[in-house]
């Protein structure tokens, strides 16, 4: 048993809107020292691999072709050991 | 200048419906070996702090007031020293 914990967010090019309104709002709660907010998605999945190896194939796979927009997105993804 | 990456992910007590519709997609893509995928936000900030201490604090309230959902949602953050 396997644990990926994946983050995906917009590509650094891309307007976070998402983003812009979470900064907005915090500068007028008064954090005016929180710049380039940016909001993106963390996904965890337990896999139940043989191998640290083909867990990081999987979460590769779902990556590309489910969990992140490859035109809009960038991923990032670690594998850690977990109690099965 | 500090970076702070702010994850929420629901209480692991609370049903998760977004995360059970990726499953299920995954699952229909033919990864049955995928289970317990739950879904969670990524924020990442930049903080003009004059030290770590105080991005933590801001960070920490930051996620108090808006960024999560204390009832519904649990928060971790790590704050790192980045360019300025």
């Amino acid at each position: 048993m396997y644990i990926a914990k994946i983050l995906t967010t917009l590509r650094k090019t891309i307007l976070d809107p998402q983003g812009k309104a979470v900064e907005n709002s915090l500068k007028s709660l008064g954090y005016d020292k929180i710049t380039d907010t940016r909001i993106g998605k963390f996904i965890e999945l337990k896999i139940n691999a043989g191998s640290k190896a083909e867990a990081e194939k999987i979460a590769e796979e779902a990556c590309k072709k489910l969990l992140a927009n490859p035109v809009m997105e960038d991923y990032t993804f670690e594998i850690t050991e977990g109690e099965s």
